[in-house]
């Protein structure tokens, strides 16, 4: 077990820095962006054989970009900032197979918007991670960084690891149902899903697009905000102070039952550590037609990512999983256009439902994930707490607050208005505090 | 001038055939997907040198999958009909450019969903229609089939002059602002747009995500059905009959002023002409508000436009075009996020305001283009009257039912109900009949 995001921060190595004080320390002269890298060279030459995070990465290359940072002079508002790409996502200079034997060693020639703002803003790409095949349910080869024996979750489960293991301050991981959101709850890391349509996926290999989102994987609140700045065009700005009283709702969903009873008293727990701090507080129960979106998910999902991925049905069907085939695909090809458009309409009428419901609330409190990473690796863990939430296209942020009855993290999920990210962000600082 | 739609039915060549008759033919043994495929070749052979529609094109390949299919004796509902792909569109074997110079000879490792679609029907894919540069304003080298002095529209320039000029029944093309229903009514197709969302993007270069769709062009409105039906994955249907009164709204917009005389003219005789066939039709008049969709939709299509192409900007600044350096990205680098956001609410409002106006009405019949295809080669024409319509996100279709000022072909553009579809079809036959 490792946990290095609880040593003091005066013995912090560059490695295990936010992102936010790498930039002020390079701006500051008091390091450059070759130290940075090459500290999180050494930390991923030491851990990469326990949690094999990366899919593809090669330190001379890595360092080379660093080297032409500091050379350049050029400081932009990720200046020398270690960042890691989940490998669905297309890299014009690194491979991109994502997660599936039919790309192998495949290179892409042009680069996915995502990574082309994060450098831009003087990021440094430091390889690629493992993604489950396609990012659907197939695992990869990535362990859970606190325990080997245990899933990071998926299917950004590269970004997570290598996020919480201190490999790189930066990730970017794709979220079609809990992709972000319980890889990061499993890893100890912070994850955000952004508002649906925010943030371009321009370059990213299509799940199923009218659920995509990016994820974005730090160590902070503020590393969050500032990554999602740029990756918005945009000059970062701080992220701003909640004014007032915190309206908090606390919603368990019907999927409550399938939440581990340890990671429902967490929940509690911090539900009424937020009143003593001054929060509103309340107990939020969804109308019975909400329970709908898990059938409603899983049709406009399966039904999108199958027509997806005809090319490698028709020419590669024994290259994709057994997991694959009979899950997504299955249920995909067997969900009709009617009853996708169904699905459709009715996601879009409970998104309306959702913003009127949160008239009377700054965030939602709720599960990132049914408990601590589960035992083995031939699963990725119950991805149903996000289910909800991401068909909603509404932003979400877990944040490391838990451990569960083995040590292990546990995130906290919060949930804001739809195009209200930077208030999420400011309610997530404040909630943060609270709760460590 | 060449008019092939217009030749009696008994004298058509198989390259004058529709798909929904080839495939007729080839079911009843009247014909080869090889014969098919060779009478489009020679078509092309013969016209080409005039109307340059054609990126890729190798004649053997085209041949080989032809030969292959009538071998196998495999029939889908595509069966042996020869289609064309926007080079906006990645395909496994064969080069995709996008319309630039930064792409030379690039070959995608896999394929567009809506490519292997089309295939898997039985579909032959004849080759790669020109493209202006990233499905943007400047122009590739194709000329309009009716006079090789005249634009044949863009973006979709290739698919719309290859459809129009019987070289390929079927061409799929991309809307973002008017690409496909603007190159269809200057080439004497019927050119559809989709409800947005309906047909999968993916392996498609994006141009704005948020409003692009793909772009069916087809020389009947039975073959658009078919082909639609093939790319949401189902068994194909016959277009329903219409029943009871068609509730026609003529709508002029706010841009009426930018329609020429002549083919205002023609609008209002073809509502005259349908009110005597039996329609009900009345003036609709879109309520002030909607006049801010042509800010809107600049504010939403140059925003993700330039996000995307940050690679392209970063490194193949000079590789560019000055129309799109100076137009698309120069607007949407201006353009803030918070502007972004903005304008995206208003169009979701619009759409809500769009969807109660249409209780009262089956379709609405409106300008496809401002008139014929006009003289010069350097710009692809007006493409604001299918403006408000693309960024409603509801279903259009232009129909070949008029002749301009010099004899050229121009369309009548009819829009559909969100999610409704089939129902537009229903009614563009009527509409059709009527008026031809």
């Amino acid at each position: 077990m490792d946990m290095p995001a609880t040593k003091p921060k005066s013995k912090l190595k560059l490695n295990e820095l936010t992102a936010t004080e790498i930039v002020a320390a390079i701006n500051g002269g008091q390091t450059t962006c070759e130290a940075v890298v090459r500290a999180c060279l050494e930390r991923i030459e030491a851990r990469e054989p326990a949690v094999q995070a990366w899919q593809y990465l090669d330190p001379k290359q890595a360092i080379a970009q660093a080297v032409a940072l500091d050379k350049s002079g050029r400081r932009g508002p990720l200046a020398g900032v270690p960042f890691g790409i989940k490998d669905i996502i297309d890299t014009s200079d690194m491979p991109t197979e994502y997660g599936s034997p039919i790309y192998k060693g495949h290179q892409p020639r042009n680069e996915a918007a995502c990574v082309a703002l994060g450098r831009k803003a003087g990021g440094v790409l430091m390889g690629k991670t493992v993604t489950t095949e396609f990012a659907n349910r197939f695992p990869g080869k990535t362990r859970n960084p606190f325990d080997p024996k245990r899933t990071p979750g998926g299917s950004s489960s590269g970004s997570a690891a290598a996020v919480g293991d201190c490999m790189v301050a930066l990730a970017i991981g794709t979220q079609t149902t809990g992709s972000t959101i319980r890889p990061a709850s499993f890893c100890g890391a912070f994850g955000y899903r952004p508002t649906y349509g925010d943030l371009r996926c321009s370059g990213v290999r299509e799940a199923a697009g009218s659920l995509d989102t990016l994820g974005l994987i730090a160590r902070s609140v503020e590393d969050i905000a500032l990554y999602r700045d740029v990756l918005v065009g945009e000059q970062p700005v701080p992220v701003p102070e909640h004014a007032g009283a915190l309206r908090v709702g606390f919603c368990r969903t019907h999927l409550w039952p399938e939440v581990e009873t340890h990671t429902q008293a967490l929940l509690q727990d911090a539900a009424q550590k937020l009143a003593k701090t001054g929060a509103k507080v309340s107990d939020v129960n969804l109308s019975a037609e909400f329970e709908q979106l898990v059938d409603t998910h899983l049709a406009i999902s399966s039904f999108e990512f199958s027509r997806n991925f005809t090319y490698e049905i028709e020419h590669h069907w024994d290259k994709l999983s057994d997991a694959l085939r009979k899950g997504r695909l299955q249920s995909g090809l067997s969900c009709t256009f009617e009853r996708y458009r169904d699905a459709r309409a009715f996601a879009a009428k409970c998104r309306h439902a959702f913003a009127a419901l949160m008239n009377d609330y700054d965030v939602l409190l709720t599960a990132a994930a049914t408990g601590e990473a589960p035992l083995g690796l031939e699963s990725t863990g119950n991805a149903k707490p996000c289910l909800i939430w991401t068909t909603l296209h509404v932003p979400a942020l877990t944040m490391p607050v838990f451990k569960g009855p083995h040590g292990l993290p546990v995130g906290a999920q919060i949930i804001g208005k739809h195009d209200g990210d930077r208030a999420l962000f400011a309610a997530a600082r404040r909630i943060y505090s609270a709760l460590t």
